[in-house]
């Protein structure tokens, strides 16, 4: 492959293979000096140990690599005027990323205190991984970058949810070999099959074999080069082979290969864009480049291999400001970049240097789609209220939410249809969760062969199915992230898949918004339904409501957690998710026939409370304070505990039973410690300060208490939820085996009313006596109890 | 490929196809009874709307298929005396699972009531999803099932756990073409690049495409046969076809290809342990079958195709209690299996059919494998005492904790290294988190090709690394279930990974423990090391504590939460840990050199209790209650919580302190919540009623006051933990960030105190003022102050 006449044939010529070089070794002595450098940035003169930093962090085996795709990647945008944004996979590469936006010059525009001389310099390295400096992986404190790298796996998946919708983007996305062999990776490989070539920009995978990890090689370097190019055949993609440790060897044949490879693509997408539509799923070209991990690096220290070998990971001169020989060595490392050639007296690029990078927007640290919130543009929002529900009384109509929601969520796709910025995403569910009138007006995304008894499939289809939550959560982040809008639909429980990513994804967040550069991106929005009391059918796998929990535990400016009881007040929450920026909204909700409780003006003054009494449920006198509070935080929950209320109030006409529903679950937490949070004066006055509260709740009933352990009241809540029971059954006995049903609500209001437990002994008896007779009854019948069954809402009789 | 004269050639004679498609049949027609029939289970009378169950549950969809592979999977292992473990990926297929325990016997053996006759028919029919009876999925309840298939991704990776060091056991394992979409399961196939021929068993993964998901065709069952076979092949298997439609030509193949495949799994393992060890991984057989979704199920139902389309998925004649159509099109169905020819007069599967399938523990439902307890073996365990290390006095000895675990975990190591049944699982970490001792006797499993200079990699390696937490995980799960031992080592943050997959492995041992013929399995137990206070290097990505806020979802029975404090403490509960079964225990402790608190006997007190006073840090007074109760939890705050009681007691000597210890995070519960809780009186006597606690806490502070919301105390609990705050920075930093810091800690104190806050307001501000000059040296230095960075514990001065 290395053939010299080819390589020395071009297509570089001498000079510009000089300047190429320079500009790669420019980057990668900033990367070396923003480890290890204090002070004397430029070499001006002999390196002394106080010149060094105390504590040395950061990684520098991968970053030669992502440093020379860089210079590359700059030499064909400005051949071509190309929109390349770089999707840096090995995010400890950090110091590269830096190092390429600081010589380009976007650093500087975003951190003007960083300036372009030698002072600036200075700075830049002793800012890097230095405490109130910038961290040590690529971040969202790096210009250029939508993507972390921290947490591995994710590169590709967001370079795919970035190209979608953004015809004219070339995402270059470079995979550490050790990334590569993670799942979600190993998955993201076909995204390919949901990229149309005609409206959607191009991914050009760069996988980088610089063969080892921490402490180990990887498994894709080590593979023989068949089986690596099947696998990657496989996958649907032609592989370029890039290989080789020899500098100007390898410059010549990144430059041919890369210049191959962007016209392997305009070829593609003018082949499709011409035909109007393309006929089958291209095979998109992508670069395998294999070169030495610390490439340029020291060979050895201490007499073990360091260069092409897993010890150049991190800090591969471990000790150079304490041994002298280490220091010696750090010193002629980087003196032998030849900083004199690349900076000039002042510190600045060579002018020949800097003219070798793009300009503006074109430099990839500042391509606008890094920063996404730049591009955004408000969703279209149709009226919400159009989709209302008609309820004339509580409990008067029956409907499924997610269907109601799914016919808004149609007429936003509608709206927004020509501005092509919104999609849904979701594991092979949209229809099981009820959201199918999206389909009245996209398809499902698909570039493969469509038979003709195929439904709703169409290769410029807006809703994206893959049995895959990493990807469906990867791709959206990606699309939010450059400017976008769009909607996760997932089955409860196994939403619990993404939770690392979730995570990823909040402290991004959290850390840009104090970033007044990045502009606010649209919210991640999730609707999890099937949720635990509706998996009654498929079993204890599908039966896990946590993932609130984890949301819970971001920063409170982040996370947003509703349980609307019906299907107005979802429509109205969906509405709200969908305007706000920056933040993580979760509306867990229901797909079944269920009775509806609000119109839907009420329904938007109760969700715009995030909780509230419901006079109409209770049976408070006049004046008089409850006796107790049953409360209800999700829309089965609530439909038991206002059961338990038709039970007691037939039983036991004289209790004051006041009815609460939360919505926003975050309005239990202290004023403090949400901004949502009701202050104590309200929450006192709604959950009494004195009163037994029985709160049913949707999920694990720890979590209430955690979030109310500060209330006036917490002592005497006595919060009932999922208890980790379930198997397959009938949503009710699902209710029974966790003792949230309305028997045990009833029997519990019983048990906690002061005085009541004895007065009304019979009354809990005749309770448990109908838990006894519905356990029979399904075992018998494999059904519920008609009473269940037929339940209604008897309607509010007189108050107590 | 269906070439006629060669299938009509065999391998099957006619007879023996004809008895192995009735075999086929039966459990279809089994599948379809479990799925629709209340009774009337053999069809002897014509077929009511009242033998048909209300509520119909269950995935028709896949069941034939896996039935399919079932039967010839017998064959073989009866021609061959095969030991086969079935683990089916798309466990929805529960009726299939069930179906053919059924019909070998080992299902009736388990589970008497379930007779081999029609009244067994009709309860086996009957229980199925049915309330007090089965779950539609393959389950624990399931014989021969080690894996559940309801959440999706882990089928292949759990079969290479089961497959490790069973050198005489064949895996075979169907995964599903939905299942091949997720990122564990892509990553999975990477497994045989551990797997060794001489001492490993084989998987024989059986790669099932029959088109569809839920209302999707599959990626991979479109794609097109040489990217198909590309991409295997790129995995490095040796891809057999089995595709077709027709029974008898498919009979012809899948035997004939089985053949082939078990001889060429043979072949390579006779080669590669004749040899003594295999010169390079070998490329494994695989099966590609391509058969119809809901195959020999109704073709069109209302006019809609069915058979061959995801409209079988569930159930494919929906409405055969209501609709009379429907009902005769299910009799019609069911009838078309011939069951009279199938079952005799007592409904006893006829003699012929019952010879098909092997016996005893060669029955696949009757594998010992599949109930690992069974073959469990108790680890050899050396005497921690002897890694002890020697703590003359608190805080005299400097040790890195798990490096010291390291040590034992060696010894564990060799004493089972002939037993073969312990093996250490991590991404890529065991280096990094300090256990390298291990490598002293043994490698990291390896089976690419090892270069001259790569160190401790090995063809019998017994640690297991790979860039993928789902990999490490599965393997684990997977390992354990047959009946072996094992440690997952992880970066704390990066533990969320695999969140989902603990859930669903807490699930299996939730149901487990309570099916008496299942016997325990050793429990799942997670070292979490570099931890959110040692990842200030690698910044905000890699600091996250909150995954044992999902373990302490689980079930009380199942989840255990360690934070040994010190080397010595961290040596007892690993000890621990190793010895107990059916659990997930977590084990949170540092890397880093730290202060060692506790000599041996004193650490096994401490930690046997669980938490306790540590009189010797505190500075109470004989029978007086303190003035203040500092609380650590966490290796960390431990430190932290003693350098705030030394500057406290120099301050102030008069402050009555004392300092507990929190190692077992469970203890803090009541004990109707978990059964290692205190009593109330133990805790009230620990943490006192109505004095302030100031809680240092590893990990999220919520859960500390979820655990305690209920004890007296708890409204004086003030808990500091980890605030979501977090970047590249110095250790010490990131607890000041965070508040968690001995000068915050102190400050609390004082101001928690009642009159402490203004008697002591100027010691106070001396300790601000302290985080003042800690701000400034290391934004000026990079490092911490001196008096941090050499802080010692003054040891215990007199009690106030």
């Amino acid at each position: 492959m290395n053939d010299c006449a080819e390589l020395c044939s071009g297509p570089l010529s001498v000079a510009e293979l000089n300047l190429i070089d320079r500009y790669w070794r420019a980057a990668n002595y900033l990367s070396v000096g923003q480890i290890y450098l204090l002070d004397n940035p430029l070499l001006r003169a002999p390196l002394q140990p106080e010149h060094v930093k105390p504590r040395l962090l950061g990684h520098w085996g991968t970053t030669p690599g992502l440093n020379f795709v860089y210079a590359h990647l700059n030499r064909v945008i400005r051949a071509r005027d190309l929109d390349v944004l770089y999707v840096c996979g090995p995010g400890h590469g950090g110091p590269g990323m830096v190092a390429n936006t600081y010589l380009e010059g976007s650093y500087s525009e975003i951190y003007p205190d960083i300036g372009q001389n030698a002072d600036g310099i200075r700075k830049l390295f002793r800012q890097f991984s230095f405490p109130g400096g910038i961290p040590s992986h690529a971040a969202p404190e790096t210009p250029g970058s939508i993507h972390e790298g921290g947490e591995l796996g994710y590169a590709l998946v967001h370079a795919f949810g970035a190209a979608f919708d953004n015809p004219d983007l070339i995402v270059a996305c470079v995979v550490g070999d050790g990334e590569a062999e993670t799942g979600p990776l190993a998955a993201s490989w076909h995204s390919s099959k949901f990229l149309n070539p005609v409206t959607d920009g191009a991914v050009l995978p760069i996988l980088h074999l610089n063969g080892y990890k921490i402490a180990n090689p990887t498994l894709l370097a080590r593979m023989d080069e068949d089986e690596l190019r099947s696998l990657f055949v496989g996958y649907g993609y032609e592989p370029f082979f890039v290989e080789g440790d020899e500098p100007e060897a390898m410059h010549q044949l990144m430059a041919r290969e890369l210049d191959a490879v962007v016209d392997r693509i305009r070829a593609i997408q003018s082949e499709a864009r011409n035909a109007g539509s393309s006929a089958r799923r291209p095979r998109w070209p992508m670069i395998i480049l294999r070169s030495p991990k610390g490439w340029t690096g020291p060979k050895e220290v201490d007499g073990k291999k360091v260069e092409g070998f897993w010890r150049s990971h991190q800090v591969p001169i471990a000790d150079a400001h304490g041994d002298p020989a280490h220091l010696k060595l750090l010193e002629a490392w980087m003196r032998g970049y030849e900083p004199e050639t690349l900076f000039d007296a002042d510190g600045r690029l060579r002018p020949e240097l800097q003219a070798l990078a793009p300009s503006g927007e074109r430099r990839m640290g500042a391509n606008p789609h890094a920063n996404g919130g730049l591009l955004k543009r408000e969703l279209k929002m149709p009226d919400y209220r159009s989709h209302a529900v008609a309820v004339d009384a509580p409990g008067a109509s029956v409907a499924e939410a997610t269907r109601v929601m799914g016919r808004f969520l149609r007429d936003v796709m509608e709206l927004n249809a020509e501005g092509r910025n919104f999609r849904i995403v979701g594991p092979d569910e949209t229809a099981s969760n009820r959201l199918d009138a999206v389909l009245d007006v996209t398809e499902r995304a698909w570039m493969e062969k469509i038979e003709p008894y195929d439904v709703h499939l169409g290769q410029d289809g807006r809703v994206m199915e893959v049995l895959s939550e990493h990807l469906c959560q990867g791709w959206l982040e990606g699309y939010l992230l450059t400017g976008r809008h769009g909607l996760f639909s997932c089955y409860e429980a196994f939403i619990h898949i993404v939770d690392s990513m979730v995570n990823q994804h909040a402290k991004w967040l959290k850390v840009s918004r104090d970033l007044p550069w990045r502009r606010p991106v649209a919210s991640l929005n999730y609707l999890l339904t099937s949720h635990v009391w509706q998996q009654d059918h498929n079993g204890f796998s599908h039966q896990d409501p946590g993932f609130v929990d984890l949301v819970a535990n971001k920063k409170a400016d982040i996370g947003r957690i509703y349980f609307p009881p019906d299907a107005n007040c979802l429509l109205w929450v969906t509405d709200h998710c969908l305007r706000t920026y920056d933040r993580i909204n979760v509306i867990v909700a229901g797909k079944a026939p269920a009775p509806q409780w609000l119109a839907v003006d009420e329904a938007a003054l109760h969700c715009a409370s995030g909780a509230g009494i419901w006079q109409w449920a209770g049976s408070e006198a006049e004046g008089l304070e409850p006796d107790v509070v049953m409360a209800c935080c999700g829309d089965v929950p609530t439909i038991e505990t206002l059961a338990a209320t038709a039970l007691l109030r037939e039983a036991l006409p004289e209790l004051r039973i006041r009815v609460i529903n939360v919505v926003d679950l975050m309005t239990l937490q202290g004023k403090d410690q949400h901004p949502h949070g009701f202050d104590d004066a309200v929450f006192d006055g709604l959950f009494t300060r004195d009163k037994p509260v029985i709160f049913a709740y949707h999920g694990y009933p720890h979590l209430i208490h955690r979030l109310t352990y500060n209330r006036a009241n917490h002592g005497r809540m006595h919060v009932r939820g999922y208890m980790e029971e379930g198997t397959t059954t009938t949503a009710f006995d699902m209710l029974v085996m966790n003792e949230l049903d309305r028997f045990h609500l009833a029997i519990e209001v019983i048990e906690r009313v002061p005085g009541l437990a004895v007065a009304a002994a019979g009354v809990a008896q005749r309770f448990r006596d109908r838990l006894t007779a519905h356990a029979a009854y399904i075992r018998e019948h494999g059904e519920d109890m008609p009473e269940i069954r037929e339940w209604t809402w008897p309607g509010r009789k007189t108050a107590g």
